[in-house]
């Protein structure tokens, strides 16, 4: 057992708020445990420079922890005159999974922008956000399809991410802060509801580790991902009120 | 009567809701209708570099928007490299404001960083930001007291603020977005409990204004900040829960 | 009687020498005692981007500290990477106050840039660089009304500020640097020819204070502004030399 | 038969070159296909701030591409004001591979650099940074050790990469540019010669993969890789001339 | 005969004004012709941390355009972000200058920063920056050297600067903006009161230049230089009016 | 006789590879006894904006050092997040020299981007540069005229660089780091093969030189390039090799 009481394969409490906020297209409170995102999704008429006339849309990420949000205050990155590389990678990451599941020739040329703001912050907070901005993304096209603006709606199938670890041995599925700060592997998976693969990124601190224990790993998050695909379906049953 | 109903010297609909959050030491959700800000206080145990060996604290304060709180997408200032002139002047006003009622000497050398960001924008922000940031700094400081780690609670007064402004010649307190954007006066008022200012900018966006039309605003602004004060004192008369 | 050997309601001996260089279209060397800021206006025919296609001109102002107008070197902006927020709230001070006597129909879709450079510091800078801007505004528009380049000037009255303040519990006029840096309340304003406010920024350094103390301040203010105004008046009654 | 003429599981021509430069401690220029990296490894006497005092030594490395590396210029990063995501990405991959086969405690306070700068670019640039920068940091180090600076050697196996993906259905290995940029499934793997993992992320463009086609490419990449540490090794079993 | 009268060998009418300004140890307004330049001189108690513990001082320089100093509006550094290529070539330039003629042993471990500020831009900036900041760095120290913070002067010759270039394949003395823009060749001469080089900058623009046109510019420039040098002595020969 | 056995006016063995890498449009590694740098020429169709429309080309240069190319690593300038004044101050030399040798009308609107990215450095890293810059300029021009986008070579003659300075009293040429650390001057010379200088650039290193040493310094630098430009036009001989 673990050290907030859950079996290795068991998720943390999870809950996916709509509509937390009412200015963007889609706004999404996801919380996985103590982690806590706000995910919203903003669609613009204008996709980037480099993707103009080509008749697709594109679907990007922006990440970012407020300051408050972990027991040691995070320095605000507009101070620091940077983004830092991992906030980046965790944009890159978030972006791409979003376009996996996207079709982006019924989007249009549009963009759509995903800014996952981290509230609280206890691990796992890239594939909270992946969860949640997808919900985000999804309301956000259905309420343009709603209003004429799209002929069917651009996304595919569900997405969802997990992170899994091996901690003192133990391949472990949603890692909290604690867990994760001395787990020897770490995973971050993207899936969707089909049981494919949109990311894997498995990185050992401080041990390699042998092809069975990644077997291991991603039996795990694949459980783990069904289970939270399943929550978002149940939501996006529902559409989303019209404003 | 106003576009939302209101009369001309009535606040919108304001909530306080405390410990939105739980990894900082104080934080606090402030809503003045669909203006909400998550105001978050974290103590650090070291002063900036020029105060150090005065013996005395210094509160400072961090101002953001995330880029979902506006119907049309606010850029994100990490991405541009740095706060603009915007940002930056409700910072320094922040900390101004929550400066003017704390007691250095009682603070001892530390440091309280107020972090206000801005979840939904509709008018009145830095205003709103005061306000909460105001109450997180209390309960802060309240918990470093219980924790002994202060002799005496730094605060010497409560403090907060709002906006008021002329619209179609009519001076009104407490302006939505919408007549904020057509205001020919835009004032924000920062008070303490004792009915003192603590800060005064006023602007005419277009038209210069008259001496008896600064005091109608004064007086508007005196009588909401009062009972705004009443509503941050109903909540800080209950000590914070201890963590 | 104060340090310097002026009563309270006294301005410090001022001066305003036009033309001081002859590249830019508008130039005054301003001096309020040792406190000297060149302003020049530059037109350009240009509005920025997102004033284009409206028929309106926009002005707009720049303001900087040489590094050797103060006993302590000021650190060079440009080496620093970006301007202060201190900088940057000075700027923005003085466009707003310029715009408010503009006629920005009249002006046409042209900028004006007001560079306001403090050669010398001793306090009262950004109320300096306001009332030389002005004249120097002035004069640029005058030459492109005499050079055929405006139907009407688009002036509409005149504008100058003061600072004042509470020092040693007495309100005073214009502030030199030692006063400023004592000062229990600090407070800037710009008022019109027609004796109407353009901007009021009161604060409070270290104790709030009370309506009575900000009515005594405002009244100082609108007598010293007044008494600016004249010179102003004066020298432009005479028309600027053509080139 | 893949467009350069090679079979599915073949890596490229390789070629390690020792000693390229001489004014660092280790330098390797290596080369797949037309792909070609100059890896430098500087000993530096101190580790990072954050690491001081702790007895133990740091691995670090940067990346960039020259901007005729490659058919349309690449811009230079220095005139852009900062790295840009990917390459950070690349540089934060490659320290933690280095880091995972290096035994801090003996390497003690003591911090290498690993420069990895493409001077060609030709598809799989990150992994045979990789492959080379290991052998640089491996020569670097054993002077110090020849020099006595060291009681042991500190790097605890030998460490390669490679790039691996779906082409046109097919799994291959080694991907060249031209295949990378049509690739579905693009993964990079980072072994140790004891066949276990450092670093495995996988990515679709496009389209989703299955869990057996995961499997398929990390067998591709495992036997790649112990091919390539096998010529590390035979390089290595030489010691590099002492300087 | 030249645009403005003069004959090729001749320099503009030069002045300059000491103690321009009162807050720096030493100020200097220098013009040749329409170009004015403020040098001011701040002695700073500490040396660049790289020079600490050596016992010697070291001197430096910045440079900067206000934007109306030009008739086409200058670019503010500061908005942009960093000082251009050319201005920091020319700060390089004063400081290695000043250095040249200065004993940095008897400056001791402090620093003096020459700040060249250009009010009026019209050819000839650089060189009228380096002869002015010589005599507000000879002021700087002879104020400290009457103070006793200095054993002896540490300045040991005089030194001054001159442009010459190639006018329509003459050889020209001290170029206002409008020959500089069509010189074929453009030289930067520093020399010292004993008649030796510090600086020869000279740069084709569009033809190479012959080693006889080298010669004469040389011959021009020296002569210009000692005129100069013999006006700034004639300044310093009366010691600066203590503060 | 010098440390490394040359006669004052002896040149370091120095050797011109050709086509070092192949994919830009011209690419040069130059050596200079251990100083390495590799040139490479990329034709862009487009000119800087401000060039538009004049149907004239432009030459430009980049210059960096790589980290590992020094026995003390040298920090990034992409980390540092700008390039440095010595940086802006080479490329922009090379630029200039280039263009001094390059028919802007012969060229059409297209610009020449030269990187020079030294490989290792032990003096006269610039003057390697603009060598070997030029070779890989007219190899770039040489493919494009083949290729028939020119009607003619651009190139109008050759173009070459020297250090030369004096080491404990002696003119030299062709400065390695050891020696170039401890001259009293240091000159850099560009000429052409016509024997006319395109720029003199002499530096006083703590103590002024006088007339007659400057003349010995162009003689060595005149007689070094003479050689140097023999290489050059030996290689160019032969067309480089199409791709």
């Amino acid at each position: 057992m673990r050290g907030d009481g859950r079996a290795a394969g068991e998720l943390r409490p999870m809950s996916i708020a709509r509509d937390f906020t009412e200015m963007a297209d889609g706004s999404v409170l996801v919380s996985f445990g103590r982690t806590r995102v706000l995910c919203t999704a903003s669609v613009d008429a204008n996709v980037p420079r480099w993707m103009r006339g080509r008749g697709k849309g594109w679907v990007t990420a922006e990440y970012s922890m407020l300051p408050g949000s972990s027991p040691e205050r995070v320095k605000r990155e507009a101070a620091q005159g940077r983004p830092s590389g991992r906030t980046q990678e965790i944009q890159r990451l978030i972006g791409r999974s979003l376009r996996a599941v996207t079709d982006a020739a019924l989007l249009g040329e549009r963009q759509v922008i995903c800014d996952c703001d981290v509230l609280q912050a206890d691990g796992g907070t890239r594939t909270a956000a992946i969860t949640g901005a997808y919900v985000a993304l999804h309301d956000a096209l259905s309420r343009r399809l709603a209003a004429g603006d799209l002929a069917e709606h651009p996304v595919l199938e569900a997405c969802a991410a997990v992170s899994v670890g091996i901690v003192d041995g133990v391949p472990c599925l949603d890692l909290p802060y604690e867990e994760d700060a001395s787990a020897e592997v770490d995973m971050n998976v993207v899936m969707t509801e089909s049981g494919r693969f949109v990311e894997v990124q498995g990185t050992a601190e401080g041990h390699p580790f042998a092809r069975d224990k990644l077997n291991e790993l991603l039996d795990l998050a694949g459980a783990g991902i069904a289970q939270i695909i399943r929550r978002q379906n149940e939501i996006l049953a529902e559409p989303p009120r019209l404003r």
